[in-house]
């Protein structure tokens, strides 16, 4: 189903832009787990438009209501969670003119050909990067739970335009590299004013971001992330494993065009001696020495951090003039996109990755954890 | 389900390295199609090993029996196709002292961690490269249908180490650039050695496959991949879209590593204005005029040529000494990997990736046509 | 998933008796669909509890938002509907006992051995029978679609204890019969006090139904479903055929303890000369003659109305004092329910059994169509 | 998908009467359970036509081959497991007429309606009763692996016309009645002419469906199926129940038209007081006193035996004259069923219906297990 994904702990995103509200139904959690609200609203805000120059003015409490799922006690209760966000700031008027003429690198032209104009166009409809509120609040929920399991997931801002941050240090895994990768996350609970390791960086991404928009244009990205502290075993040989499962699910972050695990498109051209990782005995078990293979082998993990990279291409919403057609009269037209968005959308796809990232290995740990051992609660 | 992907069209691979059939059943097939057995083994001829020096001397003939699904006619029933390939030539032997000691890259390790020692071992069990030629088969028939609706599918061999092919002229969405990627797809129908678009590049590659074996390595590649034809909306937003459709079965092939679309990873570094592809009116119709999406937008198709790439890393079994850990004892060990094994399996990589390109392509379009224009054979 | 069905339309429920809100997500909708809103809510109306005197006494005004799913015409639109019920009259106190002691024939004991204690017990939870509004909110939308298209759909009380209702006219395929069967399911659209075809057969339920609220008990009943003007050719052989959504969709319905269509338990009695549907040409088509086969043959429609009956279960929640355990002490005890609930659930199933035959029928159309000829809207 | 069923265990039936083979692939089996092919080739014969005088003439040796799935110990190995058997006594003449013909009651004109010509005719295609091997062959594993955890499922034929055994004493929950079923599953196994409890019985079953032969006829059937052992706690609300599940999955065998679970249609015209289930402490543990609910309310196992009947059809092949169509010309036509068939189909449906009952338990027990204790082998 195009707006689900997930095998046990399955998640349906619905909404549009300007629609009542937009949420999503989570099946599959599993019962007994005391949900932190005041915590989900602080992922949530991580998210949250309108926070800084380099966000979209559009201000949106993404206030979350829970309509069923828990019981008295605020636990999970083996019931669909239900969660809806109410949009309640909408301008409508902006996006008269894009009924006719599609926006170049929008869905506005495909859904068009899809649906023949029964769409709904205003703000992105179903396809606006809106629709990754829900998602967060899923995820927000999956993080917490795998937090609870020993589970931790982080995403950093790895790259916008020509600014690279530094890279997780997590192609190595040795327990030197793991103390400098914790030192990593912990750096990144803090970061300002954007989320990078170093601060630096994120003050020149920042001149980035504002060059961009103001030329009346938009700037790509790259996000990485990683999750630490999964067990070797989870996941599943040939469609259903950790990184089909994650891909499946990036790619449903608007404007991902790419993503790479580990060593990632590097090992075309590495030798084998060199991207093979070694095992090594470590605390009395069998352990991969270095981690080019981004945690996961046949699928499955090898209990070394999961890491991956999505791209993140530049806004398509952008002010400047671009050349389009109307497809009422199938004549060339000009247009010039108004509206608050974002000139930098790897910016909140952070959250948003790392939100997508804890459902994927959530639902991998819950349908295919090491035979017999399931992942519970108590 | 692990084995198992598609929505409408849904293929089901079975079979280890080493047991007594591999295949794969089809579901979902349209009733009618008159399957050409011949193209169908000329097909399966282009994966197959043993066919030069960059390839594992394990030879086998391959042939698809047709267990059921056709009718009297030779043509899809409507009933789920069922193909089985025999095992003739195993050499359990080889693998061994792969029970205790598992092999760097390779999911022998994560395998153990899941199923603690029931898993298959020899060959790689469900795991192995060998499992691709199911997935040829079944693919291999999604692109005869394909064809006879005017989708044409390519692949070639983009990458071997440092040597590099020309790509695709599939960035353009011009009438010249079409021309330009039609002549290429042609000169790939009879590229020897390899299948690149320039053969000089094929025989450097094969230069450094060589070098590689020589080394008792192997080395990475990259495989590139177009389809042509597709109409614009096909594919769905969020999960089921082109790219996360592909995205997941491709993840489905071994020692794929990460996958990119249109501009991919270059996305990071380009303005919003570069990547955004404006509409044009080609023969009274809206197109975009370059194809930086790589052929969609919000999942679903633009029309122009879908174009994607994916990192293969290196062969893990290589025959030079690798550390490893005896899980019997949890002692550190020494493994030479024998038996039979391709040093780049990028080359192979390439009808393969076609195959799976065209179940997914094939899905989507039976899946998530445009809107009351379904994928019909008449 | 335990709260979905369906295959391209899939109808996702949430909900528990005395959450916030209760409601679905419906994805797969063909796009375009005008929703009638005002029909919709009439329909809802003949489930809603407080109408009579062998319903609850509980008044929800089960007032139907839409949360999603529908552009600014009204129409749907592509993206998943949302439809949100609010709780507004809940009294958790009724049930504060029940949390300790299982209520007999409800799913107070099984909940509490799959949950051990965190499910949600007021009210039900997740199995109140009050979820089957946010069923009938889908369904209604799936009978105006389907009435666009044809096909109608009605149910009637067959039976309530001992006093039985007329048959449907639908076991013979006659136009004699097609006749007698439009003019049973005219009578049905105004039968008052009860769905009956034969309203002197209503009221003497009505008696049967008061007789055993006196005696502070329940009283169960069957319901007849009719659906005619499918086309023959739609549904799917051995497990997606009419027959299997249909059954799997109504044991979803609190309850339901059996299902049979056409002849049903009759056929066990049979020969084969009596219960085969001899075939003949009717206005230049084949069409079977009788319909024992209830409509459908092979899982798939025959093109005469598909007509299946389901066995309802007595209301579990009675007044009178039942044996029970205290799951707390495990020591036996005594319960008496008291709470609102009617006396025979059979009566708000009807239009219930409508919902879930229409979502089944619809799904079975868009999903499994005669090859070539899908379900559109122009 | 058509042919497939089960959620964590699911199985892919494929193959048509008269195709090369015909098989399934069983995918989500837990590894390490050693199967016994002794024990799954004697359950085979138990469906295997040829045996007596209510049988089909057409021999199959019905000898099943697997292909993939298990480990060189002849244990599952957690990748799918293939099971093929061979079509070798196959007569295609014999159906030649029913190409343009369709038999009345059998699938050939749905099937023409769907696929207009294309779906392979003779011997039924993939609607055949020949398809129910592979699923006896999926089912007896799940059978042997059910046994191990404790479980038993037996099914007896408890009506032939009018004949009828006595029912399986399983409405009740008491240790008496316990035990009755006990020594009425001990007597089923080694039950001859017929699977009855009562050997009196199936002789003068074995005389009516003589009878019907004599007939040029076929008789219809009724067969119970019960299912001990499981524990309290398995199966899910709403749709994805053990009702269901085994719903869903029982209307896949050919000829089945109704089903119900414990006190089944009865319940219509039961008083809630004597439907419901009362609870008594035994052995310090909450268990339903009576068992009307046949083991499952709302959808999740009450520790009682599951217990449910389905009705069978009377062979739609039979020898005598029927009216029907050519749908060649539209013009009426007789027809006489040559070809071989069992006069009274429900004797074969006895070990298939214990199939169906054993891998919808088994799904359910490894999918909706009671929460955080999975179904495990060790």
């Amino acid at each position: 189903m195009p707006s689900s994904f997930g095998t046990t702990l399955r998640v349906t995103v619905f909404g549009q832009s300007h629609s009542e509200g937009i949420g999503c139904v989570v099946e599959g959690l599993p019962a007994g787990f005391g949900v932190d609200l005041d915590a989900l609203a602080a992922f949530m805000a991580r998210r949250a438009p309108g926070q800084g120059p380099w966000s979209t003015p559009r201000k949106e409490p993404d206030a979350v209501r829970v309509l069923s799922g828990l019981n008295v006690q605020g636990e999970t209760c083996g019931a669909p969670l239900a969660l809806a966000i109410m949009n309640t700031n909408t301008r409508s008027r902006d996006y008269d003119n894009l009924l006719a003429v599609p926006r170049p690198g929008h869905a506005d032209f495909t859904a068009w050909a899809k649906w023949h104009g029964s769409q709904d166009v205003p703000g992105g409809g179903h396809f606006s990067g809106r629709l990754t509120a829900p998602l967060c609040a899923a995820g927000g929920i999956a993080l917490q739970l795998l937090e609870e399991k020993g589970v931790r997931i982080r995403s950093h801002l790895a790259q916008v335009g020509s600014v690279r941050d530094e890279r997780f240090s997590a192609l190595d895994n040795s327990p030197e590299s793991a103390r400098a990768l914790a030192s990593q996350m912990e750096r990144l609970a803090t970061a300002s004013p954007l989320p990078t390791i170093d601060p630096e960086v994120g003050r020149a991404m920042l001149d980035e971001i504002e060059s961009a928009r103001r030329d009346l244009d938009s700037v790509g990205g790259l996000v990485e992330c990683v999750c630490c502290g999964l067990p070797a075993g989870v996941g599943s040989p040939m469609f259903d494993g950790i990184e089909n499962t994650i891909a499946r699910a990036a790619f449903g972050i608007p404007a991902v065009k790419g993503i790479e695990f580990g060593a990632g498109f590097g090992v075309a051209a590495m030798r084998g001696h060199e991207d093979n990782d070694p095992y090594v005995v470590r605390d009395g078990r069998c352990a991969p020495a270095t981690n080019n293979a981004g945690g996961a082998l046949g699928g499955i993990s090898t209990g070394a951090p999961i890491v991956f990279r999505i791209a993140m291409k530049p806004t398509s919403s952008i002010a400047r003039e671009q050349d389009s057609v109307d497809l009422t009269t199938m004549e060339p037209a000009k247009l010039r996109v108004h509206g608050r968005h974002d000139p930098c959308v790897a910016v909140r796809a952070v959250p948003v990755s790392e939100a997508v990232c804890a459902l994927a290995v959530l639902d991998s740990w819950l349908s295919w954890p090491p035979e017999g051992e399931p992942l519970s609660l108590s």
